[in-house]
């Protein structure tokens, strides 16, 4: 193989919050030849998600915060082009934690599965087919438990996340009602990702228009947001409600934990549960979730937006356009078109 | 049977907060006479609760608010003195939702149960073998869901509730931890309630304490306080914790609820759960609880404490010393020594 050289996205400096483009810095290194049982992996899509917010910080979190100077942690899809590796083919389609870069060099520990579905496009491997996917379907299913005729409210609604928890929860015979930011938003989750209802949280009178949408109380809350939403929300539960916190998107720093109304008393009163959603806690049944996620999809029955955007030098400021709100849908950078 | 008067409790005010000796009157009625399928109790001990604050709060609730002018509503344990109900005889023990009265009377609706533990002191009924007693029992075992080994720490510990939780998650095989105010209350949880390490959140420190005590973390938080101690705890909680909502006895008023530092991403990071707990929901399995409970009393496995004042003109202040903290163990009001 050719001697190539890989751009990479390093993490420069350590944010406080939301890490901005200043945070990175982008390098060109030479890819290392490849040791026995290795593999080399050329990248097609890097993904971009609110968690990585969490990856780089320094504060309680549920990983080792990426160091300074390493390559940003990152989930990216694509093609096996050399292997020394008995497990892995060249020409094989992986998905898994490849980092923010060209090329990566695996041993198989980083990547969290093959993707199988040749006849759907890779990317939907980091989206709907991906964590992203999978977060949806054991957030709502397993945690959020609900029920024919549940009304199920999403935050964020539009999202990546969130429109295929609206989906599966649709599917799932529930009424459910989409929170999402500006009438852009709101139109996409009732035109395209069959909500029954939307409500622009931007303006005022959120705890009023839920009312309005929720006579019956709210039995499920599948949240991405935390926050004023939240609070607002917590306020409409439904006796027997779960709370399903999956993301605090709307919080730009954990460093101290910022103050809101207290919610205790609502779960009491409505003998309410909030569980915290750590999509990796489910490896085991990622099969279970992508196959069927996979046939939704293949039916017609599970849409979903990408927003894609070209070229490695989009990296730094995408983390901070996500929590900026700018994406529609699944934030992707695609690199080597080939 | 002669024409005799009843002493009642009557709520005459709305508090807004925490119910305060002024907001209750003292009156003498006759008893009516019993319609059929009625009985008449004499009550024996009148229970007092932290749960009564939410009974007479006007904001939103469980339950109905007491209405001004109406007896307070209370838990009482007593024996049956006539009855025209073919299901209850003159003579059989009572528990139920009777009231701070001398005498209620009953259709049978406000029964929780027949008291049939005849070698065990009536008393029980309202406390470790009553609502406290299944509170601790469904709160942890159901909710809290204690693995052997586990740490459990339990907010006031050495309360009605609160001590029955620490003895059962003892029984489990766990290691308890009992967080109380004041070195009485302490050295109660210690000696008399087995704790393994108890901790005064009067004082600095208390993230500090519980991070020596608990090394691991939290599994298990049974909370009867919510505020600042909740807040450390939740700061210490092990991946997969369970926190159990049962009371929010430091928060003095709901209406607006007070600010605290937000939860989300405790329960994100730690995988947690907070479930909020009404014991009402458990009336179902209520014999299931009362016969283990009174099993493990009867092998001194399970002890408790009761505070016990006498004359219903301790009942108007006995919420408001309750929240001072002033009792030791389960408080009730004794009338009627006969």
């Amino acid at each position: 193989m050719a001697k190539m050289s890989n751009r990479q996205v390093l993490l420069s400096a350590r944010p406080n919050g939301i890490p901005q483009a200043e945070h990175f810095n982008i390098v060109e290194t030479p890819i290392p030849e490849l040791a026995d049982r290795e593999f080399l992996v050329r990248n097609e899509f890097l993904s971009v998600e609110p968690a990585m917010r969490g990856w780089v910080n320094a504060v309680g979190n549920y990983s080792t915060p990426v160091g300074i100077g390493d390559v940003m942690r990152a989930f990216a899809a694509g093609t096996i082009v050399a292997s020394r590796h008995p497990g892995y083919a060249e020409g094989d389609k992986v998905m898994g934690m490849l980092g923010w870069q060209q090329f990566a060099v695996s041993d198989g520990v980083s990547i969290t599965r093959k993707v199988a579905e040749s006849d759907l496009p890779l990317s939907l491997s980091l989206g709907v087919l991906g964590l992203n996917g999978a977060t949806a379907y054991f957030g709502l299913l397993d945690l959020g438990a609900p029920r024919p005729g549940d009304t199920v409210v999403v935050s964020t609604a539009a999202g990546a996340v969130g429109s295929a928890v609206g989906q599966i929860a649709k599917l799932m015979g529930c009424r459910t009602v989409g929170i999402a930011g500006g009438p852009t938003k709101t139109r996409l989750c009732l035109d395209e990702f069959a909500y029954d209802e939307a409500i622009d949280y931007k303006g005022d009178g959120l705890v009023e228009k839920l009312t309005a949408v929720c006579p019956r109380g709210v039995d499920v809350y599948f949240d991405n947001t935390a926050g004023a939403i939240s609070d607002a929300v917590y306020a409409k539960l439904a006796i027997g409600a779960r709370v399903v916190v999956c993301g605090t998107a709307s919080v730009s720093s954990w460093d101290p934990p910022p103050l809101g109304p207290r919610v205790e008393r609502h779960l009491l009163v409505k003998r309410a549960r909030m569980s915290g959603l750590l999509v990796f806690d489910y490896a085991h049944r990622l099969d279970e979730a992508i196959g069927r996620l996979a046939g939704w999809v293949r039916d017609g029955k599970l849409q979903y937006r990408e927003d894609i955007e070209d070229g490695i030098e989009r990296c730094p400021d995408a983390i901070a356009g996500l929590y900026r709100g700018e994406n529609l849908g699944k934030k992707l950078i695609r690199i080597h078109s080939g």
